[in-house]
């Protein structure tokens, strides 16, 4: 199929796209190189069934003829600085609920019925079942990321009743692996790099938190939109496990080799709206036929090889 | 104290106006005018303590004067036009969720911590619990004016999480009373008005809904951002009770002296996310002291009199 990829040039979009143009799919990338990396194309740009728009999806006219022709959009695009939200608060209501709608916008002039987005399992902001499901209770927002999010799973699904579309809304977890370039890996790895002796952590290193191997993601993500023939199909994705903070920092220096000090700045979360828990029960799309085929502590270790051998990324 | 209220001509805003100078709070009103009649502020403009602001809530720069200085906002202002949202299906973006930021924003700069936000009961969607409890299962957005206003609901609490602020979320069911001029009362008495032989109405006349008078509406916000001290408070609010559309069909008509023909377009829903069965439970906000005083059925009587002695709102 001809699909469009927003955010293209992004961790989980590139990973997408190769992936897409793998299976024989024409891609129609879009990105602003904001935070995306043109190198992340290098395999894609090699093929002449990609097509690259530089472009903001703030940009409704250019983002409406990139759309054009093709019948689905995979929307990985995001402002996905979960941490910095509060320093410039509308950021995030621009680049992900906005964007979302004017993707939306986007589809229905061209006539695009489908759907995938990439949403945030920070959207159950304190939940108070764990593993959380996709019918937990009506949670309240505990971030800019997680409420401009929300928004665009909500117009979302309110354009597939009101213009018949087909949704498919993921809420991952932290992903990781090739091409990650923001997150606590990249922190500690930073850290470590210049100083092996001692490592910052926010926070006190018990917070609690899921990752997803983006390999693992993408195929989640292929799967469903080939099985769920719902109108709305919103999906948890994670791995069946969490790990703490601290679980984290012992297999980084155990790959590194080094040994630092480790500095908790102390409290419960890393910073305002950061959530000390995250952990979302995937039984839903297990139950569709998917598994992770990568535990957390192999993602981990992936990534911080990656980022090892690219040190670019860590500058 | 000193507060603004945003849609301060329209109808919920133009009663909760009166009420706070009554109350002897000095009021600045925000309206653009575009659906609120300047005729509603008759009472407030004779009042030393009320300034009226012409503007609309995307000018940013207006609105964060007019907030300056004061210590609450009641943001009233909406697009409430429901039913036709797939006919311009970016109004409720921004009137909704991008006017609620651009209030969050001008709170931010000002200094001002205390917001009341008008949603409603429609972000529900099509609930499976009913009566609906505040806390039921995260849900499948239905209508872009209940995706827009969920937008809102979750910018609100993720500002009190990061800036401090207090917020107050009322979900309301339909609000009926003086100054109503808009709904399913507006359309069956217009028509009656031109022919009191026949009513065309829309869908089965089954649909089950829930109404509140707007008086008693505003008792209720008075007395929760009064007592309750939570950093973001969310109630839904409407009567212990429902009606279907041919109830309310019955009343009007009585109270209007005629016998129409009724012929009813058929179907479980009025519209594209309409829905079909609106019933909130409201026990949390009656465990705070609160209860209506008027039932469903007084409440469409008072209005469809109002109505009947205000000719004008007909046109």
């Amino acid at each position: 199929m001809r699909c469009v990829v927003t955010g293209c040039a992004g961790f989980i979009g590139s990973n997408l796209t190769d992936r897409l143009l793998s299976l024989g799919h024409d891609v129609v990338g879009y990105d602003n190189l904001s935070t995306g990396r043109i190198s992340f194309l290098h395999n894609a740009r090699a093929s002449g069934r990609f097509q690259f728009v530089e472009g903001d999806l703030l940009n409704q006219e250019r983002l409406t003829t990139a759309v054009q022709g093709s019948e689905f959009v995979f929307h990985m695009a995001a402002n996905a600085d979960v941490r910095f939200g509060t320093e410039h608060p509308t950021k995030d209501l621009h680049q992900n609920t906005i964007a979302t709608v004017n993707v939306l916008e986007a589809m229905r002039s061209s006539g695009t019925k489908r759907i995938a987005f990439a949403s945030t399992g920070s959207v159950y902001g304190e939940a108070e079942i764990f593993p959380t499901p996709e019918t937990a209770p009506f949670p309240i927002q505990t971030s800019l990321y997680a409420a401009s999010k929300l928004g665009g799973e909500a117009f979302i699904e309110a354009y597939c009743e009101g213009f018949g579309m087909q949704g498919f809304i993921f809420r991952f977890v932290s992903i990781l692996g090739e091409r990650y370039t923001h997150g606590h890996i990249v922190d500690f790895s930073k850290q470590l790099r210049d100083n092996p002796e001692i490592l910052h952590v926010l926070g006190n290193g018990k917070q609690r938190k899921s990752y997803l191997y983006v390999g693992d993601c993408i195929d989640a993500i292929l799967m469903v939109i080939e099985k769920s023939t719902a109108k709305t199909t919103v999906l948890n994705l994670g791995t069946d496990e969490y790990c703490e903070v601290s679980d984290s920092i012992g297999w980084i220096c155990e790959e590194l080799g080094v040994k630092p000090q480790v500095n908790y700045s102390g409290g419960d979360r890393g910073w305002i709206g950061d959530n000390p828990f995250i952990f979302l029960d995937c039984s839903a799309v297990r139950a569709l036929g998917w598994k992770p085929k990568l535990s957390i502590k192999e993602g981990v270790i992936r990534t911080v090889r990656y980022l090892r051998d690219n040190p670019e990324l860590l500058t």
